[in-house]
């Protein structure tokens, strides 16, 4: 039953989750391949004003930077058969949130990973998904069951 | 030119801004049909509980809840011509963001609701608006120039 | 926020309880339309060969009957804003799991109601749920709920 | 003429039909990739509770393990090109009747498979099927003669 | 269970069968809009030369008009609830089995039309459909089931 | 046969071209409800900085205007049964064209309505559209033909 | 610019114009794959009933057979990026007509391949051609500019 | 987090845009398709009548060009990624407006390529595009971001 798998990770990039998530899955030899937003912070932040030029009101900047990451970000989702959501315990993360609603209404299956003290804060999102997650490696355990078992 | 549109005003439930919206609707006289989810905080945690009984754990409380308010803001969302987001400064409305995401691979119109002192946490959800309005008089002016401008 | 529901009533056909939820919608004053299959039993078995004439073989009068009722479940099913599908303790009932999942690939929210007994044996079509009830008056209330609750 | 397809083997779990179909296209030669839901039971009943922590209560046991499922199957559904689906004589297979449901709405041809005492039953998903067959050997013929005949 | 029905008479329009069932729907009661092509043969032949200008090359006069034709065909299949494709025993009438196509397509359910003599060659479209009628009283009796019975 | 249609009027903004299918339709009695953008050239222009604030740069300026401009023009584009696309032989229209590209992509009608003299230049938006007009009495007779023929 | 592009040929099964197509754009080392029915008379009559047992009545044997065949041309023609139908002069050929609707309705670009007798009975399918040709060549030629012209 | 993407190259054919911009994605090692209309305008012109017989109305004749070149135009705008649109300044171009309308139609997002002399006269494409450029070396480095940068 060996099949193809491809999943984006979304949320949070202030720690290695995706990383651990990553050499999981390939330890367990899992035909995977894993695609995400832009991580560096700065480069998403800016690559609006360093490809097509400064702005000098903020909201604009902003502006130029989301829309090319929403290039890549939209078309991932799109092609993706499950959409991991990260949420920590820093900033307020609305574009995970933003990410989970776009895959829902798309009809992908949705698996959030957190912890437990954000469930009363992700409840509309934790309803939305398949599964919800504490640790990396919970979400590695699902791929490894939904792909290789028999 | 008179048609009938219908909006949607998701978000923070706090403030009065979906009042504000309506009754300003209502003084310009628009033909509009205003939806949102249920706005009384305590129905809309413990809706879940009270109508299909009480849960031990919390997580799944909050699922019962979220799961019976899914399908007024879902099918609510679906039938908006335009959806309104507000995001406020207290709490993290992750469902805001869940709905504008929602509404976005829907292909609605979004219209964000904020101060500007959030632009740069919302960018990517401003991203996928059609307007960000700082004010709820400004979504009244943005209806009523749609629905009444020859 | 006044509007008008379509909810389909889908399943068991030997027990009052699509009377029990049009009756208590009726005394709570809801704006629902609640529509459903045949539930005479030998008109929904015998309307293929009483209006298209006779078959020898059974499996083709079964075919000629599920053919005509499949043009009204599946039109009223495409039209429901909510399916509510019922599970007896009588009978396989395939053709309400069967609507459940049709309900469920087309998006539309799913509401069961069952005995607690079969919990076990409808955990994938109520895990496609919004909501699981035990008795028609549950429906009812989250009818009300989504429908009045400001 | 030679195109790859991929089919996904629904329903019963506890005889050897899917061995049958998958030894009788790769004796056939066909160029087929078959897919199927977890078929180990224990497996599939307890997959939630191992990954993401134990449950007190049945219901919500049974959910987290259908949550984890279904990301299997509704994708691999989706990805389908042929959906068959097997009753058995045993048990309720509310979830078979249930895929099928799934694969009608999305408009992928269905192949029932099932001993001719159940045809009352199942005329609806029948009457939804391009074809009902016996025996798996009849299943691979279907295959062989879609895939190979001139 | 009084709802609206949409009807869409697609085919031959050389006998009065369209007459009778709308009249045969009209004497039962039933709550039924029904539209059609263009039944006068020589408007819709001439439409697109009379309105836009005449044509030298037959093909292109005969463009012309199935172009127009087309806005009133595609959009009312589009609107139907159900399409009825009648096939008469003259002419070719692609036309019909090329609505029953779209219709199929759209997932609209099909009624089709025709004498006994006309079951070999219309086999595909048959299997395409819910029902299959040799006379205008029996799609009357269809509908007024579907509509009517409880 | 009477039912409605909805029909928008995209393009060109100089002429009167609009109120002559709209009297033209009025005089014939056509149950048509008309709909278009925003006509008025510098409330279509200004729209954004009036009503969310001005800009300093020009770019960002119409930026703000397109996008609540957007919120009517793509939702009444969805709502239409049939989209007219007028190109005037003033100013280069790309929003004309950009129109008919969406209605195409959502396999809405299209009638063109320009001089002759733009046959070469619009031959592709031509192509897709199921009839090409010179003038706004031909629209009228188009759509007298769709609703009034037999 | 070099893609693959995947061609369903549909219609007429008595003559060598899909040989002729076929061999063409191996000529011309177009990267094409054909797909097509199944055009064995013969078998494309009987397989059901081969298949899945004999049927004494005629209008069920045909049935058994067009479903199994509809697995195969729903399938292919949904895959498909062109669609080419072709009209002989003999036989109804309505399920030509009806896989050109399918096609139409799906979005799928189509190729009409008949003779100019038939043009005026094919008028309402050639309108919904993008091309219409009257030898195999032709189809050759569209599809050596299509994939090979700068 | 390498995987393959297609990009069309929408829009004007008589500067080199298209090869710098090929050129410069392969000097950057990216992993890209580029796909096009065809851009030899006396090819892309006459295509037709070469193909299909000469037509004595310039009308037709463009017709059947307009035809074939939409097979190939809408097929690959439905396979990309990304669509880039150019716009230069000669000519109308009312095809690259058309193919913008198209992919926003179809959710795909939009890189728009022009001087920004065109700024007022192209934002309501712009307003629909993710982000918009004035040399072709910006839109590689748009890539270069999207497909590389960690």
């Amino acid at each position: 039953m060996s099949t193809h798998w491809t999943v984006y990770l979304s949320g949070e990039i202030h720690t290695d989750w995706r990383e651990q998530i990553i050499e999981g899955a390939a330890a367990a030899g899992l035909d995977v391949t894993f695609t995400s937003p832009v991580t560096d912070h700065a480069s998403s932040d800016d690559c609006g004003a360093e490809i097509l030029g400064a702005e000098a009101d903020c909201f604009w900047h902003d502006r130029k930077g989301a829309g090319i990451n929403a290039i890549r970000t939209r078309t991932l989702i799109g092609r993706a058969d499950v959409v991991v959501v990260r949420f920590g315990d820093k900033y307020r993360q609305w574009n995970a949130a933003f990410d989970a609603g776009c895959a829902s209404a798309l009809g992908k299956p949705i698996i959030t990973l957190h912890d437990p003290a954000l469930n009363h804060a992700l409840k509309e999102v934790d309803a939305a998904a398949q599964a919800t997650c504490e640790h990396p490696a919970q979400v590695v355990s699902i791929l490894r069951y939904i792909l290789t078992q028999a």
